[in-house]
């Protein structure tokens, strides 16, 4: 399925968990750079990329890794962005572009903006993408299929780069859009951040319930409980580093959420059948709109269970 | 997969939804039942349930739906169960067995108990199984294979009764365990109830901000709250009367998923990355056990978009 010439001439991955090793992969299925290379802080993971192939330049030394690459992305949970930004600064080419796939934008603009070497271009992004595992192993070349990639921009970047690096993403059959960091990074409080908070905070209800209680939860899991555990097992680094990173946006967000739940509560106590049905009717059309958008499968229970 | 005689000579089944047509296939394909009859409020359903053979017995008349049934399903929302029950207790034939399929049992057993005539056991059940989607076409027969099924029978109830009740619902390939009705309220709130709580929240949150957010929102569901919409497209009515009839336990365990939820925002607002570090670490250790214990698919995404 690889469609053209390379897009990229040479791809410096830093970072090689789940996303960064499905890019590793993307790259080469769909001949999206010629070569590739990566860079992790641990020996472990690069023992693994070497194993697996993932790359062709895995020495772990960061002046071979960027050196005449064209493209740089991080890859690393968005705490460490602007640390590692300013570790290869000094290595990064003139005329490079540096990005990301950081789950939060304003302050990974904040930290890496100021360590990007001047004749680099620094183009944020971030696709929607991603399972609840992690590590080199997890990554998959079709994972950015059908989803989007957001850039974000900044103010003034040439609008050829920009082309270039959204080609890098269609070319994995990713859908690109472009919005500015502050609007990234609300939606995304609703869309990504608010159901992972939401899911970590009932699975830890329920794992606080006591030893017997839990393994009741766990043995019923399937009556609705556990499509949030799969949320709640989620990599940690990268989901605090997410919370801390975007927090004014998620307070905004949860504040609408527990004003809707007290609500929700006092219904319930009241004995409201009407307004809870009218709630309940009212979400169902959002889930109709997703499926119709192939946002999602239409199979009933995400084809769980069936043969 | 028939494995044996039919465990009752005529099944009568009563509101022919999700649940009830499931259980109609799943009879006659696993030879549970030497007959079944069917019976719903709506003509409509009553209809669809001739034209998809559902039932040996379908013409409505409740005279003729019950005559000789050996064992009778309300598979109604919990709200109606004693209405119905009522409506339906000068049909039933002594020595028969009386179940349902609700999601709570200790409204159910309070409104059907004093319906229920002499001669006839009364025997609540619960299959934890369902999908997003209601009615006599969304049922299939593998819908309850390893799946729990709780029984919650009555104090001094004929033991060989309950096994043979047991004994139907083991043959369509579910698990079979006893507990008390309060029990189960209380588990269900947990695993189930307080989920779908939730969910229907952060919908209605997301669906309130407003309409260009609103398509941004559905645009980029993909990333966490999609799941959230599954569950939240589940059946109102039925999701109404759940939350009408098991209001203390919700109640009670909402009560300590907004504790637990303070103390995440304040995290959050205080930065305390350890502190989300250590949570977001415990949370991930129930997803495994849960699909150690066959309750959830280890795919990653529920397999979704694998291809």
């Amino acid at each position: 399925m690889s469609a053209g010439a390379p897009v990229f001439d040479k791809l410096a991955l830093v970072g090689l968990g789940l996303i960064g090793s499905s890019i590793a992969r993307a790259a080469r299925e769909f001949g999206a750079a010629r070569e590739i290379a990566a860079l992790d802080a641990s020996p472990e993971v690069m023992a693994r990329v070497r194993e697996l192939g993932l790359a062709d330049e895995a020495s772990g030394d960061p002046a071979k890794a960027l050196k005449g690459a064209d493209l740089v992305i991080l890859c690393v949970p968005v705490g460490a962005s602007g640390d590692v930004a300013g570790k290869l600064a000094p290595f990064l080419e003139k005329g490079a572009v540096l990005s990301d796939v950081g789950s939060v934008k304003a302050s990974v603009v904040a930290q890496v903006a100021p360590m990007t070497p001047e004749g680099v271009a620094f183009i944020p992004a971030h696709p929607l993408a991603g399972t609840e595992f992690s590590g080199p192993d997890a990554g998959f070349a079709s994972l950015f299929r059908n989803r989007w990639c957001i850039l974000t921009p900044q103010d003034g970047e040439d609008p050829a780069r920009v082309a270039r690096l959204a080609a890098f993403w269609t070319r994995f059959g990713a859908r690109v859009e472009s919005m500015t960091p502050q609007h990234h990074d609300l939606v995304l409080a609703v869309t990504s951040h608010l159901p992972h908070l939401i899911a970590y905070n009932i699975v830890r209800t329920a794992d606080d319930l006591g030893e017997d209680t839990r393994s009741e939860v766990i043995k019923f899991s399937a009556s609705g409980f556990r499509d949030f555990t799969r949320i709640a097992a989620s990599d940690p680094v990268m989901w605090r580093d997410i919370f801390l990173n975007n927090r004014e946006a998620v307070l905004e967000m949860l504040g609408r959420f527990n004003e809707d739940l007290s609500e929700l509560q006092r219904m319930i106590r009241r004995g409201d059948g009407e307004g809870l049905f009218e709630l309940f009717t009212r979400t169902r059309a959002i889930r109709r709109s997703i499926v119709e958008q192939g946002q999602d499968t239409d199979a009933a229970d995400f084809g769980r269970g069936r043969s």
